[in-house]
């Protein structure tokens, strides 16, 4: 049997490519090898290639998302067993840290958002992963493996950092700003709560037609109109009861401040490299929230509940599917996504 | 019986003085008129006397806090009958809009903060009380008087804004920014919740000395020390789960950032004319709330039974006492807090 | 202008009829007369014939849900004029009191269930509303007033004392026992919230037709197969997440314990006549709650969003419509409900 | 060095002894070795020794509550090393499974209460503990070892099972009933939150006077009088806010129901083996919950950190102290509690 395998290596700024690497093993008892099925690109893969995450360094092996079969699990490994098809974690979770215990995993003293970033990671036939009784979670049976790849990630992001931070509730008004991959997840989980308008916000015309066919109420081409006025006239002039920030930009943030009605919430998804205006002159009086998070996975039981119940369709954010060995194209797709009308790749090993 | 009484009026910035001003009368049925019995004076009158606040127009009669007796209950109000003693709430509330319906009063589209701002206050011998059953509570048999006086607004916007936005727990970490009576009532009302820490940051060491006097366990004079290291230093370097910021400029806001740990609230206290930055390149992976929020007075016949019941001692923030008719000097002490040690002025009609 | 009406009058155990009755007039400044449009017959109605309602004495009028048109608004009404149309909430509130104030307006003390109980109610050509400012809603624009007049009561029942009282989340199992008009209410109004699985119990086959037909996973004939069995071999042998009693009666609020899993909550919404069982000594080990309520109406506001958004149908809850002057066949027709297929009896005046 | 230890097993009902037993080994790589320094006798240990916990055969070493130094640690342990201070939970948590993930790790599908249940647990000179990386917690600095054996079960059961299910805030008014351990440590716990009443029902005038000492507003001795009618009286005759069962029996629980407020919560702690009464037909409307709960322990590290801060006074519980030589001499005082004015009995190894 072989002991190398093809992986996706981050080589320094701009450079990644294809290469042989050993097949990972077992390095502590809780750890279990997985043989990788289907992984995908997350914006974040993208910002480590511009060199934005200093955490990752060259040699790394990419990807924190996936779904595979166990292929060895380690001894103290108790909840799956060699040939389990599983769904894999963006956050492992060491489960007993102060943290852990208190629903915050992203924030784990010994682990956290490793995979792909200080380990190596999914976009490889082979993935070590660390902490596998928390880290995995059984495929359900009879689901669609290659949607159930979005719960790795994208899913629990928009749900616990926009739609559980942001408090949606029925009958609820909601801005979403950025209609990117990961603002379609929050206004795909958002609909669960059955607010009674979602209202999203894009300069990319190709997605804003998947928003409204998605279920947005309203969408706003931010180049075109003013999402102030069309939130405005949308609301009785009081604004959204729900903002969230999907794009990571100051702009945008400061966009949400000005779109967030009284007694409301402005939930942050965004990752931000600067920082922005805080209005607390005019925010003071306004009984506001705003709220931001890691995502922490601690959802992906309920998101696995209701794939399984088919209330959830995250196969709808499937754009694209790659073989493996085209990996390098599926990059070059991702990060042209307007052009290529793109949103999430799907790998195949 | 005379129809006139005396009354502290707002002239314009910088002016103001007791003048003779006809009794108020019941304009609607839901009104009551009230002879009050105690006030105090509040910060925000003297934000109105430097002409900060444009909704308040010359000739107003100031003040929103105050103890009283019902001289006049309207045809329509049912709680309240002639000779009842009162608690006069900041804040006026329909109880039927919206915003009242979701505990938000402060926001009430027909009220709110309106005595002593857009209608006339409670500092002179009688005033009118719009919506009188929402906007009065009975005196509790036997408390003192003076003391209650805190709890129309100084009680409820620490216990509100800070201590319940500020979701603190029993053994949470706090840091409060501001010693002023605010802040000080933060940290009294803090206290019902049993934190293992509280930090108490201000440059006034007679404030810092009250402070410790009240509870705090910490303090730090941030003219002298570093309340970030402080913080630090306390908490393993983790920052505190709850910060309130109870000053008001865009530098402390900023500090509070700074002071809150992973998975804690920032709770702005404070009335902020300028808006500051937000370090949102940090605080994204944070997982951290910021909220803001005007008191509602909900809060009060909780505090109605802890004052009752001697769990709280709102009377140590009364450090002078003034007949009405030293009502100007009660302003100038209170504008020269820092040199009197002053924090809140008992006035006595 | 006649000062007399048509109402349906109760006139002790058995008896009722259509009689002619002086139309009322405003008692107190907060009061409104409402001319009714549609109503509907209650089960609490049917209990009152049966004299099983003490403080419901001979001669009232009977009623507590409807849609209809401002007459008269008292001189204290400030949110109401002349001509508005509006909803007419089953639970008039002080909006003031303690009980109030903390959302509770069932417990109001001098208010809560009283329309058609202690004081005439809306089954008449005319009512008296009292608090008409928290008992009335304006109806929204465009919507079909007499689904509306499903907001009375029913579904907020269903929402407040099933759904929310039994914390349904996106993903929970859910049993409801009883596929009555309040049971389908709840039905109707847990979808908001995205179960993945729903289970209706009853005995009558229309009812469990209708119960699929509004979104049922699964209907159990309790005539004809045991529901433990059946929710156990649905839920891996755990039982429900959320168990919602809406029959009142021992047996089924004792089959309910049973079906709980652990973790999870039973709500209580039917109307009970006899103690029961409580299995505490398996219940103890098991981590529920057990909750009941009369309704409050608080979560009329969000069923009106969400009506208006288009996100309820509680039209499909109506059956039957009868003209006011057959009202005496609506309540033969209701009371018979199984034989006619019968739910709610839509009333036009 | 020794494999032999001294332990107290049960040898089926009505028998127990200290033994020499062989000093357990590690079985699993997530197993710790514990060398007790202190442990006590549980109420539950009494219901074993009377043959009334089946899953419990005779040969097993009691206790589920200590203190002690880690011997040697798994291969899979990474919180803990040799020699280092521990508490131990009385809970066993696999962390990972769905229960432990919700916060219910009393019903983890692996472990749950085991510890002198199914396996052999503390009441030995040496204990293996499962899953010990979230089954022990590190002693807080320079605190009483001792007192901390009062946070193995007891203290996390008060304040999960009845403060927390209570829902107990400031201003609350509480009853307890039964002033054992357990709800004495029901009444410390309650303390952390600021309810302005709490009323302590015994039929012990000892339990009574030390619960008055604890800070019990009112105590009352129900072989005297009547709780009800001594709860009402202090109450305005609405009754509590929360009423905590800590007894066990139907009189009791029943009692509670009759105590509690409208819009109240009665909180179960009590181990019941009887079913009781259930008072639907006056509970249904009055807006109540009914809760229970094994204890899950997640609340240890709120009251470590509480302990720390010198806010809870566990030691207080402690009336006697044997060496665990004297181990029957213990057993004996404890089964005749109100004979010796017994609470907590320390065993000292």
């Amino acid at each position: 049997m072989s002991t190398m395998m093809k992986a996706l290596v981050y080589n320094g700024p701009g450079k990644c490519g294809l290469e042989d690497r050993p097949i990972p093993k077992i390095q502590e008892a809780s750890d279990a090898i997985v043989k990788v099925v289907y992984t995908t690109i997350c914006g974040t893969d993208t910002h480590i290639l511009k060199g934005d995450v200093p955490t990752c360094t060259p040699g790394r092996i990419l990807g924190h998302e996936g779904v595979g079969v166990v292929e060895e699990p380690g001894a103290g490994v108790s909840r799956f067993k060699k040939g389990d098809r599983v769904l894999i974690n963006c956050i492992s979770s060491c489960a007993t840290c102060n943290y852990c215990r208190r629903g915050m995993p992203s924030h784990c003293v010994s682990a956290g958002w490793i995979l792909g970033n200080t380990i190596d990671g999914t976009q490889a036939e082979y993935v070590r992963i660390p902490y596998a009784d928390s880290g995995l979670h059984h495929v359900p049976k009879g689901v669609d493996e290659k949607a159930l790849v979005m719960l790795s990630d994208i899913f629990p992001t928009g749900l616990e950092c926009g739609v559980q931070n942001g408090k949606v509730q029925p009958g609820s008004t909601v801005a979403i700003v950025g209609a990117g991959p990961v603002g379609l997840a929050a206004l795909m989980t958002a609909r669960l709560y059955s607010p009674s308008l979602i209202i999203m916000i894009d300069r990319d015309p190709n997605r804003l037609k998947v928003a409204k066919w998605f279920g947005a109420h309203h969408t706003v081409n931010s180049a075109e109109a003013s999402p102030l006025e069309t939130v405005m006239s949308l609301t009785d002039n009081v604004g959204c009861d729900t903002v969230m920030e999907a794009v990571g930009i100051p702009e945008t943030l400061e966009l949400a401040q000005d779109l967030v009605a009284p007694g409301g919430t402005i939930a942050n998804i965004g990752v931000h490299g600067k920082s922005c205006e805080l209005k607390i002159e005019k925010l003071w009086v306004h009984n506001i929230s705003l709220t931001t998070r890691l995502v922490d996975t601690v959802t992906t039981p309920m998101l696995l509940k209701l794939f399984a119940a088919g209330s959830i369709n995250p196969g709808q954010l499937i754009t694209h599917e790659f073989p493996f060995t085209e990996m390098m194209k599926a990059y070059t797709t991702f990060k042209a996504a307007a052009e290529h009308d793109a949103l999430k790749m799907l790998i195949t090993m």
